[in-house]
């Protein structure tokens, strides 16, 4: 961790207007929710539309410059994306770069409270701001898609055909987005506790359920593809499966202050 | 559903660039994915940044005027959002209604082949654009609030304290889009297949795990707030929380064709 937890700058547009005892600032807590989305949502202004674009892509933050930055240094987002096509001519043609704005969406767990209009979430969000361009330089655009690799599976790019071959190269384009500022918000607690009027209503408070549905992804059993010739899944694929599972389902618990639940009802699928 | 599928316009900025064998554009498609994500994603232009803003948001599909309507029907989108207050003097201030981008994903496999490079995932991703208008009118507010709660969690409106009343319906802002074009992009399957080059050579398919590991959204055991008088959970929250986690289960495994195995050791948290 950096010695003093950096902030980015609060802009107009990347002000939280609400709320915002909730709202978080520091480079690590808004990193680390867009390191732990699998997908990111990036939004551009398209010449001809009165719609902005929103493209679902791969990203890891990561700096080329200092590889060994923390999650709470500065740090660039690195995408990939099928997708993105138009966003890569914009982000050519732009001098400065393309103006994105980059989101990244967790829920932990439904609030459920006496009437609806109290109802929350449990969530993080985070949302960057900067400028996106294409990288050009061959060992940039290497450590990029290693970033981008290992960010969604720890230590799969080593365990691949890599580096990627002269046409793989070509047919990859890799955007790096200069973070300009950023803004987060996340939610964590039991549900809110409703109004005195309804508190004090005997019929309403016994016949409503109030209280949290944890929310988490899991990952299944790997299936191998028909030609797979690896008979035992190794081990990093294993902790990945294994420890992805326990971190998500352990925050959405940790998120209303209870132990993860020893049975496993709620998987009872 | 409606007799024959109904499917939105090609338009420039709605039209899928690549990978267009994925691409859908039938309203029960489209409806389905963006109902089926617990939040939304909704970008839109601010008149003095380059950056769209983009906001997480709670969001239903209904129609107030035909609330019979099918999935596959033309229907508006109801959103509600604590930090939309921009969002809403915005959708007020402009005649026709703000141009929004409402986005929904859900990544339902992770597919690993031998390069990194052609590793996908498997998702379904929609996207809609239209004009956002503040919903005055007293009767659809109420649709569309219990249309969002219900969306959420089925049968829980009836299950609260509502209607809401006069200070709630002031202080709760709703926005309905019109839209005008969308599309959404489905990827099912295993892994793809390798190139040759890759496929032949011996040592790297003997040590690279190929295949797809599933991922699906799992709601965890309802945690009852500290004052909560319903000791046992009603039967609609049970089921929800039992066929939530069966059918996003099912999902994940259907779409690489095998069975949702037996054994729980995906859960092994």
């Amino acid at each position: 961790m950096p010695r003093q937890d950096l902030e980015y700058p609060r802009e107009p547009h990347s002000t939280v207007k609400r709320y915002n005892h909730q709202a978080k600032y520091d480079l690590e807590t808004i990193h680390g929710i867009v390191n732990a989305a699998p997908i990111l949502h990036i939004s551009f202004n398209v010449p001809d539309s009165p719609f902005p674009a929103t493209l679902p892509m791969l990203g890891h933050m990561g700096s080329f410059d200092r590889p060994s930055a923390d999650i709470g240094d500065v740090l660039e987002v690195y995408l990939h994306g099928y997708v993105s096509s138009r966003l890569i001519n914009s982000a050519r043609n732009s001098e400065k770069g393309l103006p994105v704005t980059v989101s990244a969406s967790h829920i932990d767990g439904l609030c459920l409270t006496l009437t609806p209009n109290s109802h929350n979430l449990n969530y993080r969000s985070a949302v960057l701001f900067g400028y996106a361009t294409v990288v050009d330089k061959l060992e940039e655009k290497l450590y990029a898609m290693e970033v981008i690799t290992n960010g969604i599976i720890p230590d799969r790019w080593r365990n691949t055909r890599t580096p990627p071959n002269a046409a793989e190269m070509q047919s990859t384009s890799i955007l790096r987005v200069k973070v300009t500022t950023g803004s987060g918000k996340v939610r964590t607690g039991s549900a809110d506790l409703d109004k005195n009027y309804d508190l004090d209503d005997e019929d309403l408070v016994k016949r409503v359920w109030t209280g949290v549905i944890p929310m988490y992804t899991t990952l299944g059993e790997p299936v191998p593809r028909g030609d797979n010739r690896v008979t035992e899944l190794p081990g990093y694929l294993r902790d990945f499966v294994k420890e992805t599972n326990e971190d998500a389902k352990a925050y959405a618990y940790d998120a209303i202050n209870v132990e993860v639940p020893k049975k496993k009802q709620d998987d009872d699928a």
